[in-house]
């Protein structure tokens, strides 16, 4: 099984991190977005939509999006629902994680940690701020009732918000008004086989 | 089982499309989104995010997203995978539905046909034509291999993203360039329990 990243890459981490709790044995092959080695012919033709993450399978095909990718590894493990509820339950999540949470703090991080806040982007930037901090009371409103964004275990749906939430910091959000999401953050960097960003 | 949503609305139309195809009872409560009713307090109790389609189970549980809402109506049916690798190719394209088509599409269509295309919003109206063309390119590619998504089969896939292709025509894309999402779209429509939009 082939895994083409950036561990930079929040969407990259979440595959990263879920293949750690779960020993899946891999090969990670580094693709480095900011110098455009996912809009090549050769990757475009393992992923005509020329993201990353991309997983490839060992018959040789190929699944993309980070969370579809999170399901596929998870399946029948722990870190998936148990029923046909808690599995919408976490879908809910990650699909919240990629239309209300990822495009404001993964962009207004992007904006900021690679691109060095330039002029011409800081009223997109500010923005970002705005729909960002809407995403952050939404975990947070639910964080205050549960450990977990699901319950009282870890889930995928965690592992997908965990990604770009505990690096909103680069993408100017303050987690100090959010303090269910700072225990969150504990509670998953303690897992015994957590591993770092980088 | 309640369905909050507004049909003229692709997220929504999508759950209510997929009702009909699999005869799944259902009261379905008209919520409008232009006069702001996703945004009262009422309706926050039910959707801390504030959006529609939301689905009330009858013990008084909640599941929100469009296409969260499409996996556990068609939980076991047969417009979902059969297998782990199908389920985590639905999931892929849904994913890339929600981050990649809808964000585009949806948005240039709400712009155009709810908005009336004012002056102040021509430049990003301009800008979401880029990215709506590069998703129907990608959605062409797969179609111009397989009659449905993800094979032979119409699945939830197909359903999540006919709910904007079939009407991008009103966010200013012009089909006539994908002959195989136009067939695509005829075979979806063929379907003897189709019903449309409005």
């Amino acid at each position: 099984m082939k895994i083409y990243g950036d561990i930079q890459s929040g969407n990259c981490y979440k595959v990263k991190l879920l293949t750690s709790l779960l020993n899946i044995k891999h090969e990670w092959i580094e693709v480095d977005i900011l110098a455009n080695e996912t809009q090549t012919n050769a990757f475009l033709k393992k992923n005509p939509n020329g993201k990353i993450p991309l997983l490839e399978l060992t018959d040789g095909s190929y699944i993309s999006e980070s969370n579809a990718i999170l399901n596929y590894l998870a399946f029948d493990s722990s870190l998936v629902g148990t029923c046909r509820f808690s599995s919408a339950k976490i879908l809910q999540w990650q699909f919240f994680e990629q239309y209300s949470h990822e495009p404001f703090i993964a962009v207004a991080r992007f904006i900021a940690k690679y691109l060095g806040l330039p002029q011409e982007r800081k009223s997109e930037y500010e923005a970002k701020q705005i729909g960002g901090h809407k995403a952050l009371s939404v975990m947070e409103e639910q964080l205050q009732l549960t450990p977990y964004l699901i319950g009282s275990e870890i889930t995928i749906a965690d592992i997908s918000l965990y990604g770009y939430t505990h690096v909103a910091h680069e993408g100017g959000f303050d987690l100090s008004a959010y303090p269910s999401i700072q225990q969150w953050i504990k509670r998953i960097q303690s897992h015994p086989q957590y591993i770092a960003m980088e």
